[in-house]
């Protein structure tokens, strides 16, 4: 049995290999892979569009799915062992997680980073839970990496610009009014690195830099395919030949709960500055622009690269439907044997 | 393809139509009208019934549902182009909806008025994004009309009295200690137009009087049909010789955003001689009695009424899953052709 | 047609059968003894594992069921005859129910106790609502009674110690920071008494005893059967020779409204020595633990204790599944003849 935790878990062909299942589920969307099996997508977080394509997607697989969104932002569940559970926790991971395992034949978790505390948020604690007590495979649905963009993202950008060894991958950070987590600009790292880009993290200044763990991993796979990982505060060095730009905003990790701070480093570092638009694509080599959604146009990307044809980001999401499809059908198999 | 917003783009001949399909599915439930189809029901407001018979009604049509519910009120989603979008709307229309059209193959909408300012909810702007962006059929599941509560009413109207042209039709405001939205009251009117009766409107003052759209599509029904519309604060005049009564209560217009005042207004129109009895039935033309629901007893209609078999009101609420059922079937055959 | 609204209205023979039935359906899942049926779950209170386990259960046998929640710990239904609902109510029973009945062939209802005033909860308004004026079965999900649990900690008792008749049954009081409802003590302690068990009720003090309803049910079940049930406040006595020891921690029905009294009564009882350890199991003879979930660890049972071979709860919410599935398919066959 396999959970579906991070890609960091899974190698290159084993992606390939759900990215390769996800296209021939594009082109036959029925199938029996799930017949006879029940689903859970837990939700501590809101959604519409996740929600929606793993609902979707269970059922063209023949499954059945039940949504739980345990509300609020945490969960008030105890996942340290040997606590007197007199605070606020109603129950403790050995139960519930071993209850849902009887229940269902696959679980989703959705839970954001508190947001709070860094060293608190990388631990991944609702997740770990998961993993640790289920008896069947557990889906990352979003926590502090979100795999099934990565894939969409990868679908995305082999469907548009096929080889991706040796292309200039751009993350760039770009202006949102609030601090957002960092999940997608983690996964957009790793991902791009495992599939042999050149990556630039373009940022307005050096706090933001990623958290060392992704930092770290994408580094090793970048030195296994022979490319590199760059950050940089030059805007102008960050598009200049790129062959994909994807646009993510995040807060700056040592800022952390200290977010007025951070509105002022932005402020001074000319933050603004990072949006998206057509003088900055111009640099690139017939750049592709992508996103996860939602996206703040105007802020973030800039109306005239939104609707033109470089734009990648609604079909990413569609691909959320066909890569989670892929996914749900090898852990299902995995399971099996 | 054709979306099902409001009976005002509908002929009485193709709703005639869609009531007679109801009529077979309400002798015959089952069918694969939907079958490998999914389907979304976007909920920014809460139901029940709503909820209940769509999705009811979609599985038995071999379809798959997926409720959303976005939460509150309002929905901050931006719908005007050009916009720098850093207020509270996280995303645009012109992403969300093409994406949702990826995942399904139908989408039913229910999204209240605002009811601060008339002006902007006339405009009914999430729906008519949804109808903008969409690729798929979209279905009003209540707005500022409710189409489908027209349909109900019109099959439970055409099951007791049989014909309806010539008939009298009084649509009653009547009493709810809030101000409440125009939508019901505003499809009533359209519909009892369109299918040929003489429509009476019951109001305590002038000032309920009905949005000049609405207004005027009924007049032009009514004209069409040879028949007349008429409003009036004369209770006696409006229930003698009426073959039907129609309950709704709502809010004057032109006081949208100073209810104070309005409640004022009717404390001084005596609005609660409004509630529907026996002795204004007795008025009537051996009349029947209907309402969407919720409806407050001893409020808006005395439990003797509410109690007889006058009262078609559980009979119409029945009618939403059969009629829906018969919206849906038909938007998949435009859709496939 | 038949409800299942508590165990008090089906005979230990009838129970004893829907036992077998879901020893079945653990053997062998899947039915189609819901098919073409849809069903309501109707949440008033928060669920993970009861929404879950019916959703699953009926969509095994084949049904399609619709989960709705209506928000909010109680609901604005009016169910009295005759009111005038001008007050928070925004519909009466006797329409939302008959409605209800007539999209869904089955009716699933959970509404905790208003936990304000006893007399009132006792009355069990919402289920008796549905009860009164539903046509299609109606399932409690919990209410001041719990019978799906009952069944559940019945087959696991059954399938662990065989014999239920003669064995002792201890039902303790345990501590929780807050005071609980009575629903599933009241559950355990009918449902023990039925399968012939001499039962003891462990409590701190002689205000824990529980309504004389579910004590005079028990009594009359424990004379038919040749055995007894007792209270205690002597934690020896309860335990000494226990074959079950059955946890739950609930309010003392005197100090209703005035739980800050009932706080003051804890303390000085000595409450916190209720904890179920290994010290006190020691005095069982090889005695089983269950609870219904959520658990506290380390406050209602040590974890020594649940971490043991005694510990049953797992395996009593897993037969949730299986108990429900049998009630389900007992009502559908009930409803048909």
């Amino acid at each position: 049995m396999r959970h579906f935790l991070t890609t960091e878990d899974w190698t290159r062909e084993e992606l390939q290999a759900l990215l390769d299942a996800a296209r021939v589920f594009r082109a036959d969307p029925f199938s029996d892979a799930l017949a006879r099996r029940s689903l859970a997508f837990v939700f501590f977080n809101p959604s519409m569009r996740t929600r929606s394509s793993f609902q979707v997607g269970a059922h063209q697989l023949g499954g059945h799915s039940v949504v739980l969104e345990p509300g609020g932002s945490s969960w008030p569940i105890e996942a340290r062992d040997g606590v007197v559970m007199d605070g606020d926790a109603e129950e403790h991971a050995r139960e519930v997680v071993p209850i849902l395992s009887r229940y269902f034949d696959m679980i989703g978790v959705r839970s954001f980073p508190k947001f709070k505390i860094w060293s608190d948020d990388l631990t991944d604690p609702v997740l770990s839970a998961f993993a640790k007590y289920a008896s069947v495979p557990v889906i990352n649905m979003e926590t502090i990496v979100h795999p099934c963009q990565e894939l969409a993202m990868m679908m995305a950008l082999q469907d548009r610009i096929g080889e991706t060894d040796g292309r200039k991958f751009t993350l760039s950070w770009v202006p949102h009014p609030r601090p957002l987590n960092t999940a997608v600009a983690n996964s957009a790292l790793l991902m791009a690195a495992k599939f042999g880009f050149d990556v630039t993290i373009a940022v307005p200044d050096e706090a933001y830099r990623l958290d060392e763990r992704f930092m770290s991993a994408a580094q090793e796979s970048a030195a296994a395919n022979g490319r590199s990982i760059t950050m940089t505060t030059d805007l102008d060095a960050a598009y200049d030949g790129a062959n994909v730009v994807y646009a993510k905003s995040w807060g700056a990790i040592p800022y952390f709960g200290r977010w007025d701070e951070e509105a002022a480093l932005r402020e001074k570092a000319g933050a603004a500055r990072f949006m998206i638009d057509e003088e900055k694509m111009a640099r690139t080599d017939n750049g592709v622009v992508s996103h996860c959604l939602p996206m703040r146009r105007n802020v973030k990307i800039a109306d005239a690269v939104a609707d033109s044809d470089r734009f990648l980001g609604v079909a990413e999401a569609e691909n959320r439907l066909h890569v989670q499809k892929a996914v749900m059908a090898r852990l299902a198999v995995e399971a099996r044997s």
